[in-house]
């Protein structure tokens, strides 16, 4: 079995790299550190290694021995989490000059570009997933973990609430508690606290949130010139187009965000059932989930929204 | 045992009326739509009777049968729900000529005002406290009675998010997904779905925002011209409390609502664990739970801002 090969990998490594996504989110952070933390439970040391991160998650346990870059060139086993395609692996080099690699993900579009892979598209967060795989290794999951593993969780089903999350979920949420995992604060942090940036960010998105199409399609931006403004940090942006998806009748919720103050925008689309998502954004290169996809289209603000609505109109009607 | 009391004068009573407090909020209209399908089921007969309701819970089952009165004057059973005192009950009048009467609540203040009175304060939700006394009696949670019970739970948690959250909670969503209750679309009508006057509001308060005492208090306000600017109706003011309560570094959120174009205003203030909410709304008159409560102050926004900020200073201190 897949798990066995996993564990037996993980007991011959003797040194061992965690990488995940680039710009992680909760769920890649948190099951990096989870995971790290399950391996030192059975005396091995992993790295984990992440550019940049948002400052909100600096909570979770291990989060302090998260490195930017390691001494260690070639790794006897690179663990790849939450990551659907090599392409966008954080710090990629060390996966690929590894020795053997995994890939644990829970992304449909996973091409399984490890050597063993451990891909669930039905588990809403590959920290659930990682649950799992440490239950069937033994590794008792303590407070530590499942404060690490939890907030993958809660920060990819948005607290539990996007219908990805299944009884099983809720039931590790009881488990969880029971041991003493702080949910109700895990929330707090993650997902009911607004930095002062991210605060008038959202003012600046919402009087722009125009409501188009019958009120199918929701639009709204920010410029890098706002960012700056606001003097947002990595993460302040996060949320942002949930904004729009909230207004009642809204179908789709089109938030774009500048890159680098040119004229390049970072598409964000999240629909309801009518529409998906991952095709829209399959016109423009990018991709992603059914409900929740994104890609980068050039031009300007109305340029690019013009090109959006031109592939949404096709779909809406 | 009290259950056993309950049960048997429901069975007794051939007219039943439930009554829930004045501007019910989720776990007052689900309680009671929850409990009279049950009552169905075994064969009784129950009138809901409100007032006025919120649009956003139209979707209840069960909901289509609210009444705002009754033919009936004297029931053989009133049950009140999720209700701490006598003077916030709506159609009170029913409650009081009724020959039998019971409370079932959640509140720790509520003042035992039944002839038969079954009050759990560690429950999170009048509407879970009715999960165990149906089981308890033998009833089959079905997913009509398990959505709307769901929903009660869910708008009183914040999506089982706040603090009185418990493991029993987590455990009860697993057992009501498994049966069919669609737990996210209940999130996403309750918690994740803004009303166009709802999202104008949000606009306001947002940008009337102030920080005070060193960014520990936020404050806004709403004026009736606002919500007739809007044209806000019943509920449209739900959430914004929580918009201040969300800006990091903010203990004290402070949130007021003018009362009919007169120098008056609804106060409802949320705190984090220093300052007990419930004890400052009780020098105005008013009162709640230690992290969510409300008082009636009279003044012009000034004014109400200084008498509260007074209180708030030496708490703060």
């Amino acid at each position: 079995m897949t798990l066995d090969e996993i564990l037996k990998e993980i007991n011959e490594a003797e040194t061992i790299v965690i990488l995940t996504h680039e710009t992680p989110d909760g769920d890649a952070i948190g099951s990096s550190l989870g995971l790290k933390l399950a391996l030192e439970k059975i005396g091995k040391y992993a790295d984990v290694i992440m550019t940049k991160y948002a400052n909100m998650y600096s909570f979770l346990p291990g989060s302090e021995e998260i490195k930017e870059k390691s001494g260690i060139q070639n790794y006897d086993l690179a663990i790849s989490l939450d990551c659907a395609i090599l392409k966008r692996l954080d710090n990629k080099e060390y996966f690929e000059k590894a020795k053997k690699t995994i890939v644990i993900d829970h992304h449909g579009s996973n091409n399984m570009y490890g050597d063993i892979n451990y891909v669930n598209p039905v588990s809403p967060a590959c920290s659930e997933i990682l649950l799992v795989i440490l239950t069937y290794f033994g590794i008792e999951i303590d407070t530590k973990i499942g404060t690490c593993l939890m907030t993958g969780i809660i920060t990819d089903t948005g607290g539990l609430q996007y219908p990805a999350t299944t009884a099983d979920t809720f039931e590790y949420a009881a488990e969880l508690l029971r041991k003493g995992v702080n949910i109700s604060e895990i929330c707090k942090k993650t997902l009911q606290t607004k930095t002062k940036a991210n605060f008038e960010l959202c003012k600046r998105v919402m009087e722009r949130e125009e409501l188009l199409e019958d009120g199918k399609v929701a639009f709204s931006y920010i410029t890098t010139k706002d960012m700056e403004e606001v003097n947002a940090k990595e993460g302040d942006h996060e949320g942002l187009v949930n904004i729009g998806r909230e207004i009642e009748g809204v179908e789709v919720a089109v938030f774009i965000r500048q890159k680098d103050n040119e004229d390049m925008y970072k598409v964000s689309i999240r629909t309801g059932e009518k529409v998906n998502a991952s095709d829209v954004c399959l016109m423009f290169g990018g991709g992603g989930h059914p409900r929740a996809a994104g890609a980068l289209i050039p031009g300007t603000v109305e340029q690019v929204k013009e090109k959006i609505l031109k592939e949404l109109k096709k779909v809406l009607k």
